[in-house]
């Protein structure tokens, strides 16, 4: 290696895990304590059978609860935190742990507390809140149903108000509109908080929530009829189940009324007038969730990586030389190739969810205009699919990186890949998120997000916006910016240093503006044909999934170089920054075709970026050991047997 | 879609799954009939905690040995078919059901009986093969060891010959030692062949197999200790475990003798003088299992397509127009795009695994020189690794197009990904196979395989292999022969319609030449500058493994098209073409910005392939669910219940 004036930082791991931890890191190390405190369940999800692990996921939830850890998204009034931000670090840290425990405390505290907390005013407020942040009435979040998961409008569960009796009849109409996948519905939930269509008078108001009693004393309530989902591919522990509904009432107040109501009359009444708008107002306040999913996505893949890189440490096969002792597999190039990048990717989306995480404690606990709330929606939207396809990728890779013992269920990687399977589709598809985030691109946040659907998209581009869209992402005044930034006057993408973070991020920030506003022309230009929306959105669909993906690649790098930038100088920072390196560079090899397909990389600088990579991750190597200690990843939830072993 | 004489091909699923099936047929038929009488044990799979499903999958495996479906690759003398070929497509098809049974299938009839039949000579046939044929003995395959997997030659499992008691003394003597992973170690087998240091007066002769009793009446024979290995990511239904030796003597006889043997007074002789080549000639008798796993990694994967393009015909989700029915998920671009290359992939891999079954079969059963056996065993390696790889990927892709209703355990995702994920680790890690792939390029299979390892493979080069790489791998030469073939002279690259075979076939081969020629200079480059060889090879790996995987997609493609060439006219050829383009166009695709690097893709004619693979998916939308069907996955081997409802 040439000398490039770099020097192996001696940096220390405890103040890197600082650094990560940010402001919630008494938080965080409470949950590790509570976290170390129940390791046992790790062998649990093993040993026990299906029901009565479920038992065992059940009783560390309510020792959860004990502890103040599960409430801190909770108003004090009630036993909560009061503090939201502290709520998704305690979410993201116990995501080191048993998922199942992870994905029961989503259930109940996000989901089924999130939604009465959100949706419901004060009378549903005393009732339920402290109950639930006990632990002491276990709820669900009955919304998917077995036809509709992505197109939640088109949900068939009915509720019609009986004006005679000042009751809500909620109905199962069809085998396609019972309720599925319900987590905490097969076993545990006594209350449900059902979204169904409201009608009055024959008249429809669109998908609204109400609080539906649904077990006493263990028996499913009169009218009601649960079923068991059964086995899964992971997550054993959560008790997943149907239920459908035969026309059971609950009274007039079971509506979750802050955002429209009913009156005894059966007068319908909102401050929304767009039914659309209302539902996804509704919708939007619900978005923790998905924050929570992409942070544990990210721990998850942090377990991984811990053990991986420890054991790539230490594992040694095939011997380089007579004389020496077998190599370490961390020192083989390709090991290297396969591990670091995606070790700097995590460090990367752990910013990114950072900044995540701190708008939503800020929107939720300050309040914010519409256009902000929307940002933050599809912010949020885009980081959990890459956070959590990330994840996917990550922990294939590690399984594989440790061979047999990998495959080990004492190794931890059958329960981390099992169990994190689901992210990617649930709490909102991957792919129907990216939708979300080009819509919001495409509509500069302005647009009511009265069609979520493609067909709502691509009238709206047809209709108006193109102009709009062109001028907002207008890439000369881009290439003027980042010649200002750089040296090399329009030869900037040429003539930058291939580590200056001003041209990683004008590179990414390029391919975002070029794709949003190509999108933005084919979809004009297929209305314009005459073509069939839906035959124009479905050629265009692989372009829109692009540029919402180039999009939040760049808010994600943008996230780790500015985190980057406010740190201090030291060994720590010198560390953090080749992370960052690393994972910019990564990226645009990745997409280094596209690049070059839209003149911004030569082929010879193309291949300086890939000798670039492989010399980050030489220099990495010796750090990674430390880099992963930085995660703090309790040791007893790595729990790999072949940790503790010594190389042959 | 302009009017390119494209006419939509009406074609038979059945005839064409005759064309897949191949010589073979009736041996695929029966398997299949099997498969259906057995597929309560998916359903088992899911139910039984895991000692009842070890003993249920024990049956299953005794019943499938009845039928005589196992035993086709013995000879005929011992109960078997005396047909390499059948066995092969037996076990290909069985890897359609649960994959416990396949692997146990694999262990006791491939592996065991294998290095009994490979290995061993008459009188170890006359003593084990009828017995083991039937099922009545059970056995293992004892080489992995806790501290060596990938470098078998390393291992430390010792027999030393006592010429007192005419006896060799199995001995373990540490605990990285032990044999580790073993199937049908923990619960079933009665015999293990053992691999070990042969040891004559404190000589060693190197690695070589023994026949050695390991149970009696269900207890560890004396000086044997057996461990279990627990629980694992998946095939629960078989029972890997642990075996150590404490001085555990063997009469002389249990020497597996075919390549090597000790006389009574202990003198050691072989026809083969090199003791790394007699090793690896040993080996390469057992690449049957190699072949195997790839071709079961494939089946694996067409169920999960089977599944997944079903449903995605009958899904439907969100609305294109008011007055239209909600859209299938299978019309949508992105939809097409993840799920019809890789069933493209699928076509073209099992075309290339029929090649390396069927030369398996020509080598096996006419003999062969040494240079054929080790390109045949440089291709079994390599097409295992990507088919293996390939399944992964699918398996994956296909449980999230699925949403949560592939999480569900019924609907079969969780079993194959759970039980394929070892597919990429054993027989053999990946990359390590792709090194072996490598080294084959370099050396021309004329090497003597004595360094498996990188060592070797960086000495050879330095040595003396270069001048002759670059002399054989002339891209000189090869672009001379593709202008005879191709239009454009010079230019032929960006001439050649991009449907036109030799041209996807010379992009290949481009790819490889340049690749493999590369890395030899590279290596020489590194050694001529005075670096440490293992530095050398750790900084030229990841190019070692690309040109690897470059020489075995080229040999994967070449293989469909020459299957497409031999296929009679008619609407079946018509679709199995667009299978062949949408692969090649794809890979392509995939690796463009290598082909813009190397001055083979303008960035026009690369947007214009991606183009193209987007029109392919539209013409293979219509025929993809035929496409699938002509696979023959019996529908209760798909057991998923999405299939059986309606679209809602």
């Amino acid at each position: 290696m040439a000398d490039d004036g770099y020097r192996q930082p001696a940096f220390d791991a405890q103040v890197l895990q600082r650094i990560l931890d940010g402001r919630y890191a008494a938080v965080r190390d409470l949950v590790r304590d509570n976290l170390v405190e129940h390791a046992q369940v790790l062998d649990d999800a093993d040993m026990m059978p299906r029901e009565e692990f479920r038992e065992r996921v059940r009783e560390i939830v309510g020792l959860i609860a004990a502890t103040g850890q599960a409430g801190y998204g909770f108003p004090e009034k009630y036993g909560g935190g009061g503090d939201i931000g502290a709520s998704v670090a305690a979410f993201e840290t116990l995501g080191f742990g048993d998922l199942s425990v992870l994905v029961k405390v989503g259930v109940q505290f996000g989901l089924f507390g999130g939604a009465v907390l959100q949706l419901g005013t004060e009378s549903h407020h005393d009732a339920y809140l402290e109950d639930l942040i006990s632990g002491r009435v276990l709820g669900c979040f009955a919304m998917t149903e077995t036809g509709h998961g992505s197109d939640v409008q088109s949900l068939e569960t009915t509720a019609t108000f009986d004006a005679a009796t000042d009751e809500f009849v909620l109905h199962t109409p069809t085998e396609s509109g019972r309720k599925d996948y319900i987590g905490n519905a097969a076993r545990h939930a006594e209350l449900a908080v059902v979204f169904a269509q409201l009608e009055i008078a024959e008249e429809s108001h669109g998908v609204h929530a109400f609080v539906v009693p649904i077990r006493r004393d263990g028996q499913p309530a009169p009218g009601v009829t649960i079923s068991d989902c059964g086995d899964k591919l992971g997550l054993q522990g959560v008790d997943n189940g149907r239920l459908s509904f035969d026309r059971v009432r609950v009274p007039r107040t079971a509506l979750l009324n802050r955002f429209a109501d009913v009156t005894a009359a059966g007068r319908y009444e909102s401050e929304i007038e767009n039914s659309n708008r209302r539902f996804f107002t509704m919708l939007g306040t619900l978005i923790q969730g998905r924050v929570c999913v992409g942070g544990a996505g990210l721990s998850a893949a942090k377990v991984a990586l811990a053990i991986a890189i420890r054991y790539a440490d230490t594992r040694r096969q095939f011997r380089t030389a007579e004389d020496q002792p077998e190599q370490l597999l961390l020192d083989y190039g390709i090991h290297q190739r396969r591990l670091l990048p995606l070790l700097a990717r995590t460090y990367v989306l752990h910013c990114a969810q950072e900044v995540v995480a701190g708008r939503l404690h800020d929107v939720f606990t300050d309040g914010a205009d519409e256009r902000t709330r929307r940002a933050l929606e599809s912010r949020a939207a885009g980081t959990k699919a890459l956070a959590t396809w990330h994840a996917t990728w990550t922990i294939q890779e590690c399984r594989e990186a440790c061979g047999g013992a990998g495959y080990l269920s004492v190794n931890r990687f059958a329960a981390l890949k099992a169990d994190t399977d689901v992210f990617t589709t649930f709490e909102g598809d991957n792919h129907v998120l990216l939708q979300l985030v080009a819509k919001g691109l495409l509509t500069d946040y302005s647009s009511d997000f009265s069609d979520l659907d493609q067909l709502g998209m691509v009238r709206f581009v047809a209709g108006l916006a193109v102009d709009g869209v062109l001028e907002r992402l207008n890439a000369h005044k881009l290439l003027e910016r980042v010649r200002d930034l750089l040296p090399g006057g329009d030869e900037w993408d040429q003539e930058a240093g291939l580590l200056d973070s001003n041209y990683q991020l004008a590179m990414l920030e390029f391919r975002e503006s070029h794709s949003v506003a190509g999108v933005a022309r084919r979809l004009k230009r297929g209305i314009d044909l005459g073509m069939e929306p839906g035959e124009v959105f479905s050629r265009v669909q692989d372009h829109v999934i692009f540029a919402a993906r180039a999009h939040v690649e760049r808010l994600v790098l943008m996230a780790a170089v500015e985190k980057f930038q406010a740190l201090p100088d030291g060994a720590e920072k010198v560390a953090f920054g080749l992370m960052v390196d690393l994972h910019a560079l990564t990226e645009i090899e990745r997409d280094r075709a596209w690049f070059m397909e839209h003149g911004r990389l030569t082929t010879q600088r193309s291949k300086a970026i890939s000798r670039e990579v492989n010399d980050l991750c030489r220099k990495v190597r010796p750090l990674a050991v430390d880099l992963v200690a930085a995660f703090g990843v309790p040791d007893a939830m790595l729990r790999a047997e072949i940790l503790g072993e010594q190389a042959s």
